[in-house]
């Protein structure tokens, strides 16, 4: 019998604020910073002995609206699909918990929040912070919901870099992890492309080293930034397949206006992100990516007692499936419980958000397994 | 015995007009143009019934100046490695001709140059062109140095779409054709990355519409253009090799500056680029090379009576080898003589620029064949 999947309904974001002076959180940069809100949204009931929550961590412009509606929205959350009655991560039977990231524009602290200092926005002088800062963020949310231990962790691409710092930093928490589409470090290709889409940002005279707030906004700049990002989301073929040359009218237009329907495309995603992002906190989010490096003994020698379910994706030409198996070959020759599957997918980086079907095939199975487990060991 | 390789010594740029009203050139969209110049540049002579011109056509960012050295200079022309004394193209035996393409910026007729009409600057009043403009202006300048036909053509990138287009245009003036690291259409990810390179520029206030040439240049959003290219020109694999995670400093900064080596490496690269070209010109070149579509009956029935030589590299990910292989298939199929090589190179894009050694073997050969079969046939 299939059982009937189901969307949550409306759903809420909540505010969790911790980190008062003089108990500020420590950041990897050395300076200090608080008090510091999350954003967070949790979905189904936490159970009695707290044994079956889920973190769900969020990709570069993700953020706490995993599932459901809120109030007057038509389109859910980012990760609905996955998210809800006996979907992958079954609401029926797991507490789901989601968080903006620190740095995040999304109701979560970053550059964008008001400095209680100062009464105004941090701009540049919010702290630079590092996934693992993300993470210590994240750990004050789960202590605060009375979670001594994750059920799972799970996420794609940046959300993936979470999951493996969540082991790295706090392996007596993590029952299982789920990294999806991502990397134990990031390669130079990876950091050359946040580059320059910070440099897009950051070149635009409105950016104005970051003090914008009360003015124009670096619209144009975090557009060709997200423009940028949305390539390197597809492969090769997912755009021959969506695109092709078709073209916006019938001939080509012998002007520099939009000839070409993936022109259209990229233009549309840029201008839309501009209104749901803010241009510092692309800054923020992508720099912490780039500092990630959990390579040598950062992560694999506290991995131990944590099972893992690595995927990732054929065509994913940003977070290459080598890297996946990196992460996997480093795990099993320490002899950590890891199972790999790449699978076969033409989206690109998106398919993290787009194989539903397979992704949820093998996460239920895993998470099946991990909970019974995890249960009958207690 | 192997053949010493020379440097060509000193060589000067030369120009020619032609187009003068009302003679102008008819483009592709319908408008016209002249009087047009053409600067280029010739390496070896040119023999008594003009059977060995072999002319070389360049990439995006390219210009005449392919070999040997101006008055002055310490670096040579930007396929040097390739053209001179027993080199691949064996200036003892063959007369080459590079010329900058039409719409460039670096003596040839484009947007920077002055519209004799208005007496200042064209701007976005110049002509959109195509590939097949290009070719057409080189046309004027192969006859004007009296040559019927063309021993070969050759050039990678954009020059190999060039060379392609030659064969489509003037299959009676090519004898061979050596298309490298290219396509027989631009895909929607090519499309892609020249349409965030040109938003890029045209995101920068500095770029007024065009309209800069007197004021200040929209260098900022042409440099992050360039550096959006530079990533595409290297593969994963080169980018590891070159730069890996090393930082300019002994540790992270901690602030929105030059981390990782890689980031000061596209930094140069986009700020040396803005110091040498124009602008407008890259939206013109780069709108040339999406427009370019020589699928379906465009090519293949009019290059019956050209040999083929046809070069990718492994590692290029931005006209990857199954781009070339398509046309060598579609070329076979007619019955036509290609020949095709993948060369197993790491360097990505940049590799028919950096990969001498492999090039020199195939080409010397192939045109060897080529010149001898052809003064035979005659």
């Amino acid at each position: 019998m299939t059982l009937k999947v189901e969307n949550i309904g409306l759903v809420k974001t909540q505010y969790f604020t911790f980190g008062e002076p003089p108990d500020e959180l420590k950041l990897d940069s050395g300076k200090a910073l608080g008090p510091i809100v999350l954003a967070f949204e949790t979905y189904g009931e936490l159970n009695a002995d707290k044994s079956n929550a889920i973190l769900v961590v969020h990709a570069l412009s993700g953020d706490a609206h995993a599932a459901g509606f809120h109030e007057g929205d038509k389109e859910p959350g980012w990760w609905n699909d996955m998210i809800g009655p006996n979907k992958a991560l079954d609401t029926n039977k797991y507490f789901v918990i989601c968080s903006n990231c620190l740095g995040g524009c999304r109701g979560s602290t970053g550059p964008s929040s008001i400095n209680p200092q100062t009464n105004k926005p941090y701009g540049l002088s919010f702290p630079v912070i590092t996934i693992a800062d993300m993470v210590r963020a994240q750990k004050y949310l789960i202590d605060h919901l009375g979670i001594k231990k994750l059920l799972c962790v799970i996420g794609g691409s940046m959300g993936g870099m979470q999951v493996l710092q969540w082991v790295a930093s706090f392996p007596k928490s993590v029952q299982s992890a789920i990294p999806i589409a991502c990397a134990l470090k990031h390669s130079p290709q990876q950091i050359a492309f946040d580059e320059v889409g910070r440099q897009a940002v950051m070149a635009d005279p409105a950016w104005n080293e970051g003090n914008y707030y009360d003015a124009e906004k670096p619209e144009r700049g975090l557009a060709v930034a997200r423009m940028i990002g949305h390539i390197t989301y597809m492969s090769d073929k997912s755009m021959e397949d969506k695109f092709s040359r078709r073209l916006k009218d019938k001939d080509y237009s012998f002007k520099f206006i939009t000839d070409f329907e993936v022109e259209g495309y990229l233009r549309y995603r840029g201008d839309s992100f501009v209104k749901r992002f803010d241009a510092n906190s692309y800054l923020y989010v992508t720099k912490a990516m780039d500092y990630f490096d959990l390579s040598g003994a950062k992560l694999i020698p506290k991995a131990i007692d944590v099972r893992f379910l690595v995927i990732s994706f054929k065509s994913d030409w940003l977070y290459p499936s080598y890297q996946s198996q990196d992460i996997v070959r480093q795990l099993k020759i320490r002899g950590v419980d890891a199972t790999y599957c790449e699978i076969n997918s033409t989206y690109g980086h998106d398919a993290f958000l787009l194989e539903v079907e397979e992704e949820t095939r093998l996460i239920k199975h895993f998470l099946k397994k991990t909970f019974h487990g995890y249960n009958i060991a207690r």
